[in-house]
């Protein structure tokens, strides 16, 4: 026998009874040609799903993607009757332009490559650091776009998972974004899943986690040194997040501070050597919204600036916020476009991948199936149609 | 020569020429009976400033201290031309309602008590811990409230006082309050001290200084201890700062993020342990203020909490927002009061006036006269008036 599998057997042990109750029933099995390999074969997957909003990865799937967008409840609270009969039809009116946004950056949006390649990266390394979860195995949730959390929850019942980590991929937690995504998965374990076969957890924020930071960083400073020496101390990093409605941020959504936090602690570990601003991305309709605007602000700073860089601090890939509206609209469309830089987004970086690797192996291992926030952002988020976080992340069961 | 003027004068050797020759010159005065206290005595004293919004001490004030407040433009920005007509007609409309308030509070602020106690023993902790700098002298100025700028100018004048901190008692910046201030010490500057006899250098921010996050963590701590055990994990904290209007948010104004870096940092030190959120108070008018509102919250909070801290987060001591909007307005009007607390501002507390001291200290040593942030805020943030940053706080002159 292995000593990596005695190291496993002794994790196991002194974890949980069914996963040992698993390995002694393998040994009747497999007596004698038992490996690890073949453990992690037979043994229950853990499966990681990264939620996320989407978009759509071909120009046919951007009518479908923007449906779904308008037709949530939890984002755009409009009324639970006639929602369905407004997301067709402003859907259907604003198909054309977001197509057209699509095919400038390239025929679609890489949310889903990305998210594919993270997640499975991060299953990677969890399956040699946290051996006693093993093996894991990657899905993608999306809210409005291909794969939809219906279709991933069916493959995940097909693929034997038992445990798995709701992972939501916007490290500030936003009732509009996690919390929709959270409201969606509760619908699915009602439908698909009653017998709850699948025992959930979650991870719903993640502002500071040392990867993140620490990759964001290492971006930056990447982006800094494509400006001159001489003026580099002087570049002003504009962190971008999108932006809220003002009637979200005053129900006390915890967006805004954890935003902030992120983008604190980033300044913090660069020793604050260079000006920065948080600012807000992405506005539309008539309704108030949470500024600084980005737009906005680099329209202001342009002519007096001698170089700046925007940061999307709340995305963690590329998607048309920055692709479109911050690389096209801001940047090539300003006189002073010269002067204007975006930090790449943090998609393959190995520093991000292996921070969301610890962040997986520290929750799996902690007992702590959500945050002591997550509750109280359900207190104070509005919604039709809430999960009851309990009964869905109760580890009890 | 005793070894602590021995160790003094190798700190003063490293540091500035100037505090050589003044040393080298009173050893020429006094080769025999040379002491430390004698040595304080006779060097100029370095000023120590706490700077801040202020408020009436007794009844009689209140009348002044509205008037000052509505006659700064850039708090209220209404007109350069018109605003002290303005600020006469509506001060004089306020101060019966404001001086009810402060006779509910006690007949005045304790702002300037609190400040002129922790300006003393910050400067006492400073000749012992930074004797090179010693004596350390202290000061208050008040943008609203006796004693003023220029008063407090004049007497440091008087005092000898070569070197100055002026040192914001808003640990998060805003171009409207900490802002206000550098403006007003500008104006003085330029009256008071054309021949610039005191050389300046300003703390203009401390969003996460440690005394000041311990020191909460402490109060808060505190606070808890008085709920009964059964329910002190479920007691939720409110941190509570001084709203602002959103077009001044949407200037780009520092201090909304550097308010949400202070209550992370704390919830941090207290690892999350209860439930928490960043509310806005104070609001005023028909303009859009920055939400969630506190009182509303509280509102909304009231019947289905367990139990309630607020903890005021961006003003230090006591104030009218303290003594009067939360503590009789928030709590004893509600008819869910009994659940809510207030957590202790910070006032008296060691740990807060050490951690202020440390700050100092650390800045005096540093040779950085400002923030990298202050000229971006100056950048961004409107005034007709403004402070000329480098020539106000420029070391090399």
């Amino acid at each position: 026998m292995s000593s990596v599998l005695v190291a496993n057997l002794r994790a196991s042990t002194s974890k949980q009874a069914f996963s040992v109750n698993g390995i002694n029933s393998m040994f009747k099995q497999y007596p004698r040609h038992f490996s690890n390999a073949m453990m992690l074969r037979n043994k229950a997957p853990t499966g990681i799903m990264f939620m996320n909003m989407g978009g759509p990865s071909t120009i046919e799937e951007t009518h479908d993607f923007l449906y779904e967008l308008f037709a949530d409840n939890d984002l755009i609270p409009i009324s639970q009757k006639y929602q369905p009969l407004f997301a067709k039809w402003i859907s259907k009116f604003r198909t054309p332009k977001i197509e057209k946004q699509y095919k400038e950056i390239g025929g679609g949006s890489p949310i889903r490559r990305w998210s594919e390649f993270q997640a499975l990266e991060v299953c990677k390394i969890l399956d040699k650091t946290n051996p006693e979860t093993a093996p894991h195995k990657p899905y993608v949730a999306f809210r409005y776009a291909k794969p939809l959390t219906d279709s991933t929850y069916k493959q995940m019942l097909n693929d034997g998972v038992k445990r798995a980590v709701a992972f939501t991929q916007y490290p500030q937690f936003s009732y509009s974004t996690t919390g929709s995504s959270i409201n969606e998965l509760w619908r699915q374990v009602k439908k698909l899943d009653p017998e709850r076969k699948i025992k959930w957890s979650a991870i719903d924020r993640w502002p500071t986690n040392t990867g993140l930071v620490n990759a964001f960083v290492e971006n930056i400073n990447k982006k800094l040194e494509e400006f001159p020496a001489d003026i580099r101390d002087k570049v002003t990093l504009i962190f971008s997040a999108h932006s809220l409605p003002m009637d979200v941020v005053n129900t006390g959504d915890a967006y805004p501070a954890e935003v902030a936090a992120t983008v604190y602690r980033i300044m913090e570990t660069m020793k604050f050597k260079n000006q920065y601003r948080l600012c807000w991305q992405s506005q539309v309709g008539p309704k108030p919204w949470l500024g600084a605007q980005t737009a906005q602000i680099a329209k202001f700073l342009g002519p007096k600036c001698d170089g700046l860089i925007f940061i999307p601090i709340a995305f963690t890939s590329d998607h048309i916020e920055t692709l479109h509206e911050v690389d096209l609209g801001i940047i090539r469309d300003s006189p002073y476009g010269h002067k204007f830089k975006r930090c790449d987004s943090l998609n393959g970086n190995m520093t991000f991948i292996k921070g969301m690797a610890d962040l997986v192996k520290e929750h799996l291992n902690s007992g702590v199936n959500y945050s002591k926030q997550l509750p109280f952002d359900y207190v104070l988020g509005k919604s039709n149609d809430p999960a009851e976080i309990e009964a869905l992340f109760n580890a009890k069961n």
